[in-house]
């Protein structure tokens, strides 16, 4: 530790947990502090609560240390550029909120404003699966698809910040209808969610299948009870998960015609099914891939847990910090 | 003109002609040549045809400007970073051959290779379509279907080259078997050729259209036919044609969710079908086109003719020279 050394706070928010952590320019963490987002008192308490853990973390910041700023990573459409949160999903109030202005108004520490998505694209860039690479794009599979293109060694947010939507990529003309309300998105396919409410789905429409027993008991399905009952031989489940590592093999394809990354790495709550994701989307992509590419996308799992949200919110400080 | 004025020589090389000029660095053209391939004489004696135009570009050069590369723009995959070209659809007998080095050994005069479509892109970029831009994507509606990404001003060619594939994304799952061996490519339904080739089929098949006529008469159809039929009120030709635009609109829209770029531009022989084509591409993007998209992607047609093939070629030079 010299007396030069700098770090930014990274701050995710999710619907559940406020997680935070002091990070260094290459992705280190020297102290963590996690609390409850309290989702339902509104954006102004959360605000509080992110100033609360921020200041926390300022307190833990080595002697002699500069805080450079916050990165906050938050879910759904916002602006960067703008540091405005749009509309999240499962945050109530949160409507065109400030929020980066108002954090550095309590803190008097400037913010940067990232999605969670772009934020862990950064992470696994920096010091994660992506590690040595200089472009990669990163799909989340958890309540939606989100996506983080890094080229470069930078994010790529696109003209009007709407790049690496790649949940939003049509993979099924006239499909599923997807949350935003377009036809056939990837996300109406290949979140945990969607997978998950595909198998209710058929359950409800009367095909017989063991995660029935799991409906009852639960009240509901979960995308790992559709790749656990896959793994145990369940005919539904196992339709549903090969159709789900389908159209993920179709947005990897097109992401490879498209940006050619060096590589497409997978993250997001899904992944905790491992090979049992990777392993079919990667046979789909033999499946479906040109004869003439000479060289087919690499694919892999993230290797960052839950630390990635915040750690990538506060390498991304350091990346406008040189910008 | 100064004395420090500097031309590139761009040469686009296609099955029929090979169209070159002397082009400045703000695209300007001093000078054009325009040959027959002579393709049917295989790749040795198309090099010596190349390097003959390079030779009369040379001697029109205003005196004491210096010649600062040749461009070279080819169809089909082939290696900007190694000068070699694959496997061209159209030329026989080209088959991995360097002609970058070959070009050079003949000239004297060191050559940078490119992708026709990423000439085209370079081209609208800098002098037409695109200018005053900061990104592009340009997709050409041709006998395939080729694309070019400009972002912050320069191409974007991907890790292993194979990025602005547009043509072989897939758009249709298990859809119509592409050259290329994929099912479902956009290039399987929105290249010109393809449009052409539904029709054919269909009429084949019994359909009745005012095409059956035109192909008695001609022995195929083109997609200017179809268009032109479309707009009689052929219920056929309008179909293929309809379907087609939304294809292109499928592109569009996936596009503007990976790469966002400030504007796509539809270039190539189809583009002759002029606001016929670009009108329901639009109609469909805000059809399919999601209610949370703040902005709809911006479409326009290209502005260059023939000539974009050489000037970009031409222009990617001085990328070259700059980076």
């Amino acid at each position: 530790m010299t007396d030069a050394a700098t770090y930014a706070i990274g701050i995710d928010v999710g619907g559940t947990f406020i997680k935070a952590g002091l990070v260094s320019p290459e992705g280190e963490v020297v102290a963590k502090d996690e609390s409850a987002s309290e989702a339902g008192r509104g954006p102004e308490h959360m605000i509080v609560r992110m100033a609360d853990a921020a200041g926390r973390l300022r307190n833990l910041a080595p002697n002699g240390s500069t805080i450079v700023g916050i990165g906050l990573g938050m879910p759904g459409t916002l602006s960067h550029r703008d540091g405005i949160v749009f509309m999240p999903p499962n945050l109530p109030g949160w409507k065109n909120v400030p929020v980066a202005a108002l954090l550095r108004e309590r803190t008097g520490i400037r913010v940067s404003l990232e999605n969670d998505a772009n934020c862990a694209a950064v992470a696994e860039f920096t010091c994660g699966a992506g590690r040595g690479r200089r472009h990669l794009v990163l799909l989340t599979l958890g309540t939606g698809v989100g996506g983080g293109i890094v080229l470069d060694g930078r994010l790529w947010r696109g003209a009007d910040e709407c790049a690496a939507e790649v949940g939003h990529t049509i993979v099924q003309v006239q499909g599923r209808r997807c949350g935003c309300g377009q036809l056939g998105c990837l996300e109406a396919y290949a979140s945990a969610s969607s997978t998950a409410a595909r198998a209710e789905e058929a359950i409800k429409a009367g095909r017989a299948s063991s995660l029935s027993n799991v409906m009852q008991a639960k009240g509901r399905v979960s995308s790992l009870d559709v790749v656990n009952a896959a793994g145990t031989g369940d005919m539904l489940a196992n339709e549903i998960w090969t159709e789900t590592c389908r159209y993920l093999a179709i947005a990897c394809l097109n992401l490879h015609h498209t940006v050619n990354p060096e590589l497409i790495v997978l993250a997001g709550g899904m992944c905790a099914a491992g090979r049992r994701l990777l392993n079919p989307v990667m046979d789909a992509v033999r499946d479906y891939g040109s004869r003439m590419i000479n060289k087919p996308p690499t694919i892999c799992l993230a290797e960052l847990g839950n630390d990635a949200g915040f750690v990538g919110a506060g390498l991304t400080v350091f990346e406008n910090t040189r910008a």
